[in-house]
Order: structure tokens, then sequence, then C-alpha cells
């Protein structure tokens, strides 16, 4: 592999340039004309300018993509995260024109994104799932029937649905009955589909992943799990690994390590993914989804294994063999990542774009900062609104708290608002300290 | 220790706030006028001018530095390095006041400051020094008697000289007769003393120094070595830990560090400091000095052992006892530093101060920087021209030296000139890419 198209904007752009540059292969840059100043089309050996600011006119043109790739002479594009990164009929088109799209397949692609039958696969292969209806209930007494068969409580959801609208969470027959009923019309209402299903609720779970690596030659090895569970609104603001949980069960960390990796070789997958489960306090644990490309925090696994990931992707997708087993991934210290955002936290995170007049980066031990952004750069409205990835590391946890505190204290900047304040808010939370956490840490916890 | 003075400025000033901030320990800065906009005086709790921009009056006054630890209630005072970090008489000024000088005492600072006590210490520990005249030579005829006793070639040195001047290198009888009255006559036009004396010339040697971690209860360990071959007139410019060489002879490695901690144990040290060999291609050593402070260096070893020398100098001077044994220190891959200068090199590497109009900094995995500029500063002449610390780690050396080139790359500054462009060069070279690397290679390779 010669030369890499990066189909992307921003830090992610600027992380897939630095490892081609360490690895001697040429890199192209896209960008939309709002990004024409922006620092991965001033890294990059070559950049072409794609489209206007919006992202459906440049960042999610494919064809214009796939021209500057054959205009360029790139081998291969890299999809980063977002955008174009998780669609099967990009990866086709790659594959079409005899461009190596740095991921899996389109097949591949296809099977994951679809969460029924992702789930249908991980049940054939033992993988635990959430219990639930598996599809739409179609009324009261067949709800109550599933109901008392996985156990209250249950949440109801629309079919349609998304982001926490139509969500009821019920305790009993009686709850479920008078909630049905209400949750159907507001699906109605708000999605225009009726339809809802049931599932197990799962009390303050814990989002947790594993990072996997697969190469095109059949080895598997994940890099150990990250949490992700300090969430806003289903956002991850704040990620970590390990997970304070399973190091005090390294057994079940094992078992949801090897269920993961039986989770990729049932998908055939290949390239860098990630398994999803929600794991509960009693430790049982469910798949939720696999993610088919680089995830946003896939730098706090790169800190405590040491193992560059965009540089595998890279090698994998130039069909070599890995080569590490699972015994060579050890992982050592504890690693946080607060997504800095330009967002207001005082006025509901509404983004906050805007000219950056003053610019202080943190620096110095046990700190990596990926990020785009500098003194004079214009934060658009156009795309979303992550401006650097804060990364610390520890010998532990508490370490890299430490660190990350210092390091916040350090960022300064002016001309736009950012989730900067929050996250000092989170870390000095006593119950995050003790690594108490849940997905609705936020809401229980801060609000 | 709740209160820490850091009598320092720059890059290190910053370093120590970090390390402070970390542990929990309030910070006081002091600085000179010129510097009342520099980063140290922000990040500190506290800050206090101490005297005009000459380093004379301002971080070399010792009245005002003690006053203000005394005002602010510090308990102790972290020197940093140059400066006052290396003055016995500080270090007891600070006794006397009842303020913990972070370093060793007062006598030792002394002892090992002394080039020719430090040497009689070492011999007395069978620790081998460079053979010579350990003295002025008085006539031609001693000259010659010594030089034969060490075998040629022998450098002949002015005992009042430094920097190069009036050295002369000589391979037979015959030419030492003629260069030791040059030489004789050049230290008196130089230096107003005539004074000589003889060492054995190493040829192309590697400058190599383990860092020591001493407490005060007796424990001593070293965290491995740093090869600073490559120098610019005696001048450090590119560091990394470990040595190439040492790489490949382990027993050597092993014997040297233990040579370096029967060196401090003779010292008595307590705190962390540096023993300095010169290694030849052969493998013999020599020890010529050891540094009784934190070398601009340390980050490197930081970057392979995970272990935080300014943390453990404060846990030191807090009567902590080493929590590592010589067993738990684990090397694990390569670190490089560049130190970055406000000089041009294009014109002799003269200082280039003067305001930044433009600057980024490289970021992304595996990249640290140490660093007090930001876009605005002004790099003022009063001080010393390093301006950032640019490290760089990698699995290997060759990872390591391919992300430096990267980093080096994304750095940006407009305004003033650096020894970027010259630290790309060093990169580029084939014998520094092969680690054939010793104290005169820019001379031999470069110039």
């Amino acid at each position: 592999m010669k030369k890499i198209l990066i189909a992307n904007r921003g830090e992610i752009a600027l992380r897939v340039i630095r490892a081609c540059k360490e690895l001697g292969i040429e890199t192209v840059a896209v960008y939309s004309k709002a990004d024409k100043n922006s620092l991965h089309v001033q890294y990059a050996d070559e950049a072409y300018c794609i489209g206007p600011n919006e992202s459906t006119l440049s960042y999610l043109n494919m064809q214009a993509i796939i021209s500057t790739a054959m205009v360029s002479g790139a081998d291969a594009i890299h999809p980063g995260y977002g955008f174009l990164s998780e669609n099967p009929f990009f990866a086709k088109l790659c594959e079409t024109h005899k461009i190596k799209f740095i991921g899996p397949s389109a097949k591949i692609i296809e099977c994951m994104g679809n969460k029924a039958k992702a789930k249908e696969l991980m049940i054939k292969n033992n993988i635990p799932v959430i219990p639930g209806s598996h599809g739409a209930v179609e009324n009261v007494n067949k709800a109550i029937k599933i109901a008392r068969e996985i156990g209250y409580p249950v949440i109801i959801k629309a079919s349609a649905g998304g982001g926490g609208r139509g969500m009821r969470i019920t305790h009993s027959d009686e709850d479920l009955k008078k909630a049905l009923e209400l949750a159907q019309k507001e699906a109605q209402n708000a999605f225009g589909n009726s339809e809802v299903y049931i599932e197990k609720y799962i009390e303050e779970p814990k989002h947790i992943e594993f990072q996997i690596l697969a190469d095109e030659h059949g080895n598997i090895i994940h890099l150990g799990e990250r949490d992700c569970s300090i969430q806003r609104r289903h956002q991850k603001i704040l990620e970590e690994a390990p997970s304070p949980f399973l190091e005090k069960h390294p057994e079940l960390r094992k078992e949801i390590g090897e269920k993961a990796i039986i989770a990729a070789k049932a998908a055939g997958y290949q390239g860098a993914g990630t398994i999803e489960f929600l794991l509960d306090s009693s430790g049982n644990y469910y798949f939720i989804e696999m993610n088919t490309r680089v995830q946003v925090e896939h730098g706090i696994t790169e800190l405590v294994t040491g193992i560059d990931i965009i540089k595998e992707q890279i090698k994998i997708a130039s069909n070599e063999k890995l080569l590490l087993n699972q015994e060579d991934v050890k992982i050592s210290g504890h690693a946080l990542e607060c997504r800095i955002n330009a967002e207001d936290p005082d006025n509901d995170f509404r983004p906050s774009p805007g000219r950056i007049n003053t610019l202080i980066l943190p620096g110095g031990p046990k700190v990596r900062i990926d990020t785009h952004i500098y003194q004079g750069f214009e934060i658009l409205p156009y795309y979303d609104s992550l401006i650097a990835k804060l990364m610390s590391y520890g010998k532990d946890r508490n370490e890299a708290i430490s660190v990350m505190e210092r390091a916040l204290d350090e960022f300064k900047i002016e001309g736009i608002k950012t989730t900067i304040p929050f996250h000092k808010k989170i870390l000095q939370n006593a119950f995050f300290k003790k690594g108490e956490i849940y997905t609705n840490f936020i809401q229980r916890r801060m609000e």
C-alpha cells in the first residue's frame, strides 16, 4: 500500500495521516469548502476539495470521493468513523473500483448494521442478548406473557424510535397494561408507527466494549475492554480502559473477552471492530451491537496496550498477518479520555461554533491529545462538535484521574464554549472517583 | 509536604508544577519581570516577582527566593536544572531556613561538583576514570612519561579552560613535545594560566548516563541509561533511551549500571541524580561526572520506565521510602528527545529571540511535548534558548524515529528560527538511523 485517501475530517483524519506518515505511506486528504484551512488539509501530501460545506454534499459524497481516489492514484480509502465508515454501499463501491476499503467487507458491515440480524447471529452462538420480545408485541396478553418470562422490570421501546423517546419502564402486570397503551400512542405520535417491543430493563448497566483485531488469515484477538458508561443522552463523553468493575472480576473479563472473539468469528470479521455489551451489577452481560469501524475512543486502548490500532488496520488491509497472539496483549496501567466538545454545558449543551481566539493545549507527561484545532481556527456549525480528545495515562486509575484533572486545568480556550468545565465536575464526583459508574450516571449523580 | 516553591522558569518550572498538581501539592512560582506572562506564572497557585530580567538579579537571587518561600509558607524548594540547582551555598541556605531543598545535601553537591574530588572518590571505589595526569604536567619529560603509560593518542587540555579551547590531540612523543608548548602558550593567552593536563583521548566516545534514584533510607536504584551522544559544541541536542550500543551488549549495560549504583552509594547520594560515562567502541567506559539534579532529558527515561522522576524526587524529599526495587524497573520500548531551541541553524545557531506569531504543536499517539511557549509568547534574550522538548516513543528505535519525524513535520512555528530543520537532518542521516552515534557525530557526519 503506497497511498491512502482519508475520507474524513477533523481529528480522525489527522490520526490516520499520522499513522500513514509513520508507515511511510502517502496521504490524500479530501475536504469541504468550509474545511480549506483545516490541519488535515495541511498535513496530507495531497488535498482535494470535494464539495460545499454540507456533509451530504462533501464527506458523504461517494462519487466525488471515489473519483478523487482514482485521480490521485490512491490504493485504499480509510473512512475514519462516522460519515461513510459503516455504509455497506460505499464499501461495495470501493470494491467495484478496485480500491481497498480499510474495514470489513460490505457484507459484514451490512449484517452487523442490522440489529435484528446481528442479535440472531449472537443467539445462535450462545452469546447472551437482552431478553425480550425480539420484535413488535401485538397485544397486552402477549406483552404480559413475555414480561413474566423475562422477569420485571421491563422496558417498552418504540420499534421506529430512538434517543430515549417513547420508552417506559414497568414493574408489574398492572403497570405494563397501562404503559403499553400509552407507549403505543406516544410512538404513533412521535414516529408515525405505533409498534413497540419489550426488553428486560437492565438497571444501572455499564457499557463495556471489547476492541477486536482480525486479519484476513483467520487470526482474531482482542485488546481488552473499554468502559464507556459515562454518557449524556446516550452519547459517550468520557471513556476509560480498563473497566474498574472488570478489574475486580478477572474471570468475568476473561469470559466476556472470549465471547467477543466468538462474536467476531461468527461474523467472519476482518479489520478493527468493537463488540459492545451491557453489564449489570451482578455480572450478567448482554451483547448490544458490533461497530465495524474504528471508535472515537480507540486511543485509550492504545495507551494501555502500546498497540497502534490504526497501523494495525492498515496492515490488515494490506493482507498482512497479525503478529500478536492473545497472550502477547498485555494491559498495563489505566487511561482516560475526555471528549472535548464545542458545546455550552450551561445552555443544555447546545453547539457553540465560533473562532478560537486563544488556545493553550495541555502537555507534559502521560497526556495525549488528538485534535485538529489551533489558535485562529473557526469551529463551523456543519459538523459534529468534537474538537479534541484529551487522554491521560497513569500506573493506576487514581493517577490517570489526577493527570486528567491537571490537564483539564491547563486547557485554555477562548472564543467558544466547551465541555471542559463539565468534565472537571465529573472527575471531582466522589462516585466517579470510586469507579461507581453506569450509563445513567450523569442523570443520577450529576443532574 | 503541602506547598512547594519552584525556583526556576520555562518548561522545567511547568514540569514541576504538573507533578505537584497531580500529587495534590500547592505550588508557588517565582518570576522575573520579563516572565510575567509565562505559563509557569499562570499555572502555579501563587506567583511572586523576584526581580528584573537578568537571571543574576532574579532566578539567581537567593535572598529573594528564600524570602518568597518564607512569606508564602512553602515547605520546600524545587530548583529544577540550571540556575541554583547545583549551588551548595543555596542548598545550605535552605537548610538554615528550615526549607527542604529538593535535591541532595549541600555537602554532596559540593563534593560531586568538584571534578577532581569526584574522580578521586571514583578511583577509590574501582570505577574507571579517564587515565591521565590528574593535575597539571610540569614539563615535557613528565608529559611523555604519562603519555607512554596511558598510551597514545592523548589529549592536552588547559586546566583553566573549557569549551574546547586550547585542546590538542597528539599521537607520538614528537607530536607531544611540539603540542605541549603550543598548548601552554594558547592557555596562557586564552585563560591567563598556562597550566595544562593530559588525558587519554577517547576516540568517538558515546555519552552514556544512568539515572539514579536514592531515598533517605539507603535504597538506591537506577532507571537504566540514556545515550546523549548527539551534541553540538558539547551541548546535548538529541537524546535517547535506551542506548542502541548497550542494547547489543546487555552484560556491559548491567556492569555499568552496577558501577553507577556504587558511585552513587560512595557519594552517599540522596534524590535523583545522574552518573555520566564515556564509552568507547571497544566497550571501555569511564566515569566523567555526576549531576546532582534532574536532567533536561529525564523525560525519555520516564517514557521507557513509566516512572515519574519529579514525583519520585518529591517523595524522596518527603522522607518516603522508594517503593521500587532494581528488579521492578522494566525498560520497555524506545524514546527520543529533540531539544527545540530558538536558534538559527543557518546562522551558526545564534539565538533567535522574538514573538511567536503562529504555533501548532505536534500531537497524537506516542508524542510528549514539554514546553512553556504559546502563540503570542515572546522569546526573550535573557535566558537559555530551549523552547520545547519534543519526545517520541515507539516499541523500538525505528518506530520512535518515525514518530519523531512526523512530529517534527507537524511542528509549525513562525516569528522565530528554531533547530527543527536541523533535527530533521539528524533523523534522516543514515548513520544515525543505524545507531552509529558518538559525541563528535555532528562534526563528522553532518558538517
